[in-house]
C-alpha cells in the first residue's frame, strides 16, 4: 500500500508557513506500515492542484490532501477532488444544517460562502469534525491498473489546521487506509523518551534485542533523535487485536526499560520537565533554581508544566556577579566553577525558601570568561546534607549550550531523585 | 521563470525531519520574483529521485535539489544528476584534492568514500563550499521544449545542511536563475519588524502607501506573520544596479517608519531582545525582572542576547506567593492584580541593584487563580520615580499566554526607554 502527501497552500510554497503535517502524516503512515514515496506541496491553483492529485494517484493507491477545504475562493480542494472523480459537487444538507447551527450556537452571524463547506463530490463519504468547521473527505476514485483493467484508488482530503488534521487522520483515514490494505489487526505504538546516550550508544545497548525481535517479529522498535528533547526510542507491534498489540508493546516496554535503565524519563508526550515536577511532587519536596548562564530557561521549562506551583517555589537569575555574591552568598572568586555551583544551589534553597537547590554557572559563548571556554558548564545541587556539583562540557552554540545546559541541570535532579526514591 | 524544489531524503518522508529548506528556498525565490509551483520531498532511491527530477523539469525551467550529497551509499543525488542529463559522472582531480586537503588540516584520515563527493556530472559547474565539504553543482540541461525545440533547462543540487545550503542559495544559485531569467538587475529587501498592531491593523494603515507602489512600481510591501516575534513587513526594490535599489529600499523604510511609528522593533534579523538591550545600553541603564506565570521566560529572551551581561542584572522567578511577599516586599493580598505587579518591579530593582524593575504577574491557564481567567497578566514598571502598570488581556492556551507575556512585558518597556530618549 502507498500512500503519498499533497499539502495546499500558496502560502506553504512562499515559505510563509513551514509544511510540518506532511511531515507528521509520514510518521504515522509509517507507523501503520504504510509506504510514502513522495510528498508534494502545490498553490492555491486549480489547475495545478488537479495536476498534482492525478500525478500522486497515478504512482500510488491513496492520497492524502492536506489544506484547502476553507470557506475562501482560495480553497479549491473540494473541486480538484470532483475534477479528479469525474463526478458533481452537491450540496449536502446535513452539512448545511451542522454549519448553520454552529454558526448561531455561538451567535455568529454565518457567512454565505461558508456554505461552500457543506459542498461534496457526488460519491465522497464525509469525515465529521470534531474540532472545527471544515469536513474531511473520502473520496473513491476509478482508476486504470496497468493492464488497463479497473482498480479503485482513493483521495482523502483534510483540514490544513493540525489539530483538526491529526484527529482526522487517526480517527477516520488510518483505519480506512489499513482497512484497503487488508491489514485488519491493530497497531499499537508507544514512545519512549531517553536522555543521557547517543543514538549510537542506544543502538549499543539495544543490539541484541533488536536482532531478537528482527528474529521473532513481535515488535520492531525505530529511534528519532529530537535535539534537546533527547532520543527517542519507538516500540510498534502488529496483532489481530488491540488488546493483544498493546500487551506485546507493554511487555516490551518493560524488556527496553531494563536495558535502559534510568535513561527513560518518560512515555510519549511525557517530557523531562513533566517527569521531575512528578518525582518533585511525589517525594513532597519543593526546589527552588538559580541560574547564570541560562537565564531563566530551567525555571520556564520547570514551568511549563500545569500545577508546577505545588513543587516549584522559584528562581533566582543570578546573571550579574553580584547578584550571586549578594543574594545568594556565593564566595567571591571564579563564579565559572564547581564552589560557586554549589554555593548557588545552597543560596537559592534558602533565599526561596525551598528543601531542594538546583543551580547552573557556566560560559554559553561567544566570549570566554574566566579563563573557561564556552560550553564549560557547572551544575549545582543542594539535596539535604549533601551539596554536590558537577562539570559537563557542551558542544554548540550559544543558543545550543543554554538548552543543553538547562536539560543537564534538570536531569541530574531526576537522577538524585530516582535514586531516593529506591534507597525508599 | 519558474523553478521548483526537490528537498531528498527518506528521512524527510518518515517526518524524522522537518523540511524546513523547501520553505527557506521558496521564500528567498518569491523574493527574486521567480515562480515557484511545486516543491517536492523524495526518498533516497535513485530511481524514484531520477523520476522527481524529470518530473520537475517538464513543468519547470529549473530546479533546485536539495540533500543528498553525502559521502555515503544513501547520497544518490550526484547519480540521479547524471541520469537526467544522459552523461557520466567523472571525478574532479580538484575536488579530490581540496576534499583531502580539507581531512589533513584536521589531522583526520579520510575515509575512501569521501573521494565521491568528488564525482561531478560531465558539462557540470561546480558551487565552491565555504562551510562543509559537499560541493553544489550548476547543471545544464537539455530539454524539448512544447514545439520539439531545444531548450536549455537547469539543476542546482546544493547539501541538505541548512546553513550550507542557505550560503550556495544566495551566493551562486539565486544570482544564476536571474541571469538565465534574463534579469540582470539587483533586488535589494530589508524587513521591518513589528509589534502591537494586527496584520489587517498593519494593512489598514499602509493601504495608501501600498495603492501607490502599485502605482509606481518602486517597491512592493509583504506582510509575515511571525507569531510571538509579531508582523514583518517587507520591502522590495528591483533597480538596475545594487547601490539604486538599495536607496530605494532605504527611501521606503524611511516613509513606512514614520507610518509606523515605535510600532517597528528592528530590521531583518533584529529581535525585541535585541532592541531593549540595545536601548537599555545606550541609556546606561541595567535591568532587574521579577517574573510569577513567565517562569523565566523574559530572563532567558533578554540573556539571549550575546553581551547582555552589560545591561540584564538580573531575575526573581518569584512563582509561590510568598516569594513574592518575602523576597520582594509584595504587600499581601491578590498577587494577580496591578498594586502586585508594581510592587513586584520595585522589589525586582531594590533586590537585584538595578536601576530598572519590570515585573508580569498573571494566570497562564488552565486553571483561574485570584478569580481571575487564564490569559489576564499585569505588567509592573519601576523606571526611575515612576511605577506604573498595565492590564493585558491574553489569547490561547497556556503555552501562548506566557510567551506573549512576556513579548507584552518587554515591548512595554521598549516603549519606556524610547519615550525617555525622544524626552533627551
Amino acid at each position: 500500500m502507498r500512500c503519498e502527501v499533497v499539502a495546499v497552500g500558496t502560502e506553504l510554497l512562499l515559505g510563509q508557513i513551514v509544511d510540518t503535517n506532511s511531515s507528521w502524516i509520514g510518521d504515522r503512515l509509517a507507523s501503520a506500515g504504510i509506504d510514502s514515496f513522495f510528498q508534494t506541496k502545490v498553490g492555491d491553483n486549480i489547475e495545478r492542484l488537479t495536476a498534482a492529485l492525478r500525478q500522486a494517484l497515478a504512482r500510488s493507491d491513496a492520497v492524502v490532501v492536506c489544506g484547502g477545504l476553507g470557506p475562501t475562493q482560495d480553497d479549491l480542494t473540494r473541486s480538484a477532488l470532483a475534477r479528479v472523480m469525474g463526478v458533481e459537487l452537491v450540496r449536502d444538507p446535513d452539512l448545511v444544517e451542522l454549519i448553520r447551527a454552529m454558526f448561531s450556537s455561538r451567535n455568529r452571524r454565518m457567512p454565505a460562502n461558508n456554505l461552500a463547506q457543506a459542498d461534496v463530490p457526488e460519491g465522497a463519504s464525509i469525515i465529521e469534525q470534531t474540532r472545527g468547521t471544515a469536513p474531511g473527505l473520502i473520496c473513491p476514485v476509478r482508476w486504470e491498473g496497468p493492464d488497463g483493467e479497473p482498480v479503485e484508488k482513493v483521495l482523502y482530503a483534510v483540514p490544513g489546521v493540525p489539530y483538526e488534521m491529526q484527529d482526522m487522520l487517526e480517527r477516520a483515514v488510518l483505519p480506512d487506509l489499513r482497512r484497503r490494505a487488508g491489514d485488519t489487526g491493530a497497531i499499537v505504538s508507544r514512545t519512549l523518551r531517553t536522555w543521557g546516550d547517543s543514538e549510537s550508544g542506544l543502538a549499543e545497548r539495544l543490539t541484541p534485542r533488536i536482532d531478537e525481535l528482527d528474529r521473532t517479529g513481535t515488535a520492531t522498535l525505530a529511534f528519532l533523535a529530537s535535539g534537546i528533547e533527547g532520543i527517542k526510542v519507538r516500540v510498534t507491534a502488529k496483532a489481530a487485536t488491540e488488546q493483544e498489540a498493546l500487551a506485546t508493546v507493554e511487555a516490551e516496554e518493560a524488556v527496553l526499560r531494563d536495558l535502559l535503565g534510568d535513561l527513560v524519563f518518560g512515555v510519549d508526550d511525557e517530557t523531562m520537565e513533566h517527569a521531575v515536577v512528578s518525582l518533585l511532587g511525589t517525594a513532597g519536596h519543593t526546589l527552588g533554581v538559580a541560574e547564570s548562564l541560562t537565564g531563566g530557561l530551567i525555571g520556564a521549562r520547570l514551568t511549563n508544566v500545569p500545577g508546577a506551583s505545588r513543587v516549584f517555589r522559584g528562581g533566582i537569575v543570578s546573571y550579574a556577579s553580584e547578584v550571586k555574591f549578594e543574594l545568594l552568598g556565593v564566595p567571591e572568586g571564579p563564579v565559572v566553577s564547581a564552589p560557586a555551583a554549589e554555593a548557588m544551589a545552597v543560596g537559592a534553597r534558602r533565599v526561596l525558601g525551598a528543601d531542594v537547590g538546583l543551580a547552573v554557572t557556566g560560559v554559553a559563548g561567544p566570549d570566554w570568561q574566566d579563563g573557561e571556554r564556552p560550553g564549560t558548564v557547572y551544575v549545582g545541587l543542594a539535596f539535604g546534607d549533601e551539596v554536590t556539583s558537577q562539570l559537563v562540557v557542551l558542544p554548540g552554540d550559544r543558543e545550543r549550550v543554554r538548552q543543553f545546559a538547562t536539560i543537564s541541570a534538570v536531569d541530574l535532579l531526576r537522577h538524585r531523585l530516582l535514586a531516593e526514591q529506591r534507597a525508599g
